[in-house]
């Protein structure tokens, strides 16, 4: 099989080589049948390459015109070659037929979304440790709350604070979106200032070796109404249903449709969760969606996953409220402990 | 033609539309013969693209199936339709030429590229505004200089910096490199601490209204010796040459060999310039590589490129010097502004 970075980062290369610190553009990776790794690469990845603890060939190459030409000749007595047809664009797609021309392109894309839901206790200390950072910083989040404040402040603030507690970086970019703006699932935010009686929706995570935490938290300020507590009870009630269900062997459908059954048997919010329950998450943030056919449908121990209910009402506001959880024989884990009491700031 | 973002978003949908905030997993552009323009999106999206300038019929949907039966269906009196293989995965390729049957798919990835590469007034000064940004870390930067701070508390030091002043966002992964990792050019951080006598190299950006800057400087730090500060001003030297041939109509690759000459000319520093002297930027970092057969391998007025000469020596570090520059009609304006003097800073 074949791992080809042409301009951006296929994850399987880490995945498959454990490395997590570096661009790798252009680097190949090549498996044949006995098991044996080469590494295609520029001078530009020689020094960091030096790192590798797998073992593996290295194959230096200059121009494109060399690469190619190592590469045919690497795989000259095999006639399949696996590769994502999910990463890989159409135009390398070609490229790769026309150079090797009579050998059958297969797509294994699927092979790699179903080994990389299912994580090593390894992958999941690393998922944990993300977790932590996330937790910690939507912990002391409220302190940076102040009237006047932006939504862009307090994003730049968040990815300081997960960098400074040890992540090598956001796990991507961080929303922060106020009072109407939280019913926007997408918005990431702008230069708008804090007022008195926002809703704020934050979502966010860190990198930590490579893997990933995402984290939402919605946070009430002023004196919020009737409508806007039991907008937010709904959704944390509607997360404790799910992860109170969540378990090895468990159908996904069954989770999901109670939670929208308890959603939409409230009049005022009746199709208002309009996203999925969640995703599973590792070296990428929407890794892949929940379990489907080969899984049968159901959770399975140790996939990582998020479970995010939300309820978006435009022209009042959005509450989100997500954790990242590992599943277990009988239940699942959740790995964020960042609180989620409806407190109301002043501000 | 058909913009289609699956998993990623693709930033000719940024650049038809002129949105800069948003996901648009999902969704879909389609403009069709008369110049109207079809925007596909899921209730996700819905609240944002309220904020769409641009005149377009919005196509709501819920599922996949709705989206390809709209899709097939505004796509009925047409026989041949334009995509970017560059940035369409095999498998989406795969499934629009099932969904569409008939029609022929012709690729205008390179259309796209070419496009973006000469920038209107209004591109330019949102770049002018992003290398206003990195520029004014970089003057900031040696402030943070202290012994035994680490890579990683620096280059969230400079993204903190970088989102204070105005910008959305970190345009890549920050690099700070200390001492002999200064070699390794893709390399970008770990917890290593600062001591005297290490050359930092820093290589960043910021985002301004979806547009990038990359800038890139390296200090010296204790006594440097005569080898460093030779290598500093070699690669100093290499990138005056370039900037002062620059031009609308200047042969690229009489500039390259000129710089090539330069380094090369130096014994201890033969080969060691080993990436290419820099590429387009704009809504992406690695927006393109500097022009070729299309632009006949000449530079045109209004591309904004880097400009970055390097020398790297493994085992005792390495020097970068990057400005971002408009090619103007007989010689380029430099957009990035930050010092760089050869100073030497106590740590």
């Amino acid at each position: 099989m074949l791992i080809y970075n042409r301009d951006s980062l296929d994850k399987n290369f880490l995945y498959m080589t454990g490395l997590d610190n570096g661009v790798f553009e252009n680097c190949g990776l090549l498996f044949v049948q006995n098991g044996k790794m080469y590494v295609f690469a520029t001078a530009l990845e020689e020094e960091i390459l030096k790192s590798l603890e797998e073992d593996a060939e290295i194959v230096m190459y200059k121009d494109k015109q060399e690469r190619d030409d190592k590469l045919k000749s690497a795989l000259s007595n095999y006639k399949t070659i696996g590769i994502s047809f999910d990463s890989t664009s159409h135009s390398l797609y070609l490229h790769l037929k026309e150079l090797l021309g009579d050998m059958y392109l297969v797509d294994i894309g699927n092979a790699f979304k179903n080994a990389r839901m299912i994580k090593s206790r390894d992958e999941i200390e690393k998922i944990q440790k993300a977790c932590d950072i996330a937790s910690s910083v939507a912990d002391d989040f409220p302190n940076y709350l102040k009237r006047g404040v932006t939504e862009l402040d307090l994003s730049g603030e968040i990815d300081y604070q997960v960098r400074r507690r040890g992540a090598q970086a956001a796990a991507f970019q961080t929303i922060v979106a106020f009072g109407t703006n939280a019913s926007k699932p997408h918005y990431s935010g702008a230069n708008v200032p804090l007022k008195e009686g926002d809703i704020i929706l934050i979502d966010f995570g860190a990198t930590y070796s490579g893997y990933v935490s995402d984290i939402s938290r919605t946070y009430l300020t002023g004196k919020p109404g009737e409508d806007v507590l039991k907008l937010y009870n709904t959704v944390l009630k509607a997360q404790e249903i799910a992860l109170g269900m969540i378990g090895n062997g468990v159908q996904v459908e069954k989770v999901e449709k109670a939670v929208c059954r308890f959603i939409d048997s409230h009049d005022s919010f009746r199709g208002r969760f309009i996203h999925s329950l969640g995703h599973s998450i590792g070296l990428e943030v929407h890794e892949n969606s929940y379990p489907q056919e080969d899984f049968e449908k159901s959770f399975v121990e140790n996939m990582v996953l998020t479970v995010e209910p939300g309820i978006y009402l435009p022209g009042l506001g959005g509450v989100r409220i997500e954790d990242d959880i590992v599943v277990e024989k009988e239940s699942c884990l959740i790995l964020t402990t960042a609180s989620k009491e409806a407190v109301t700031y002043e501000v």
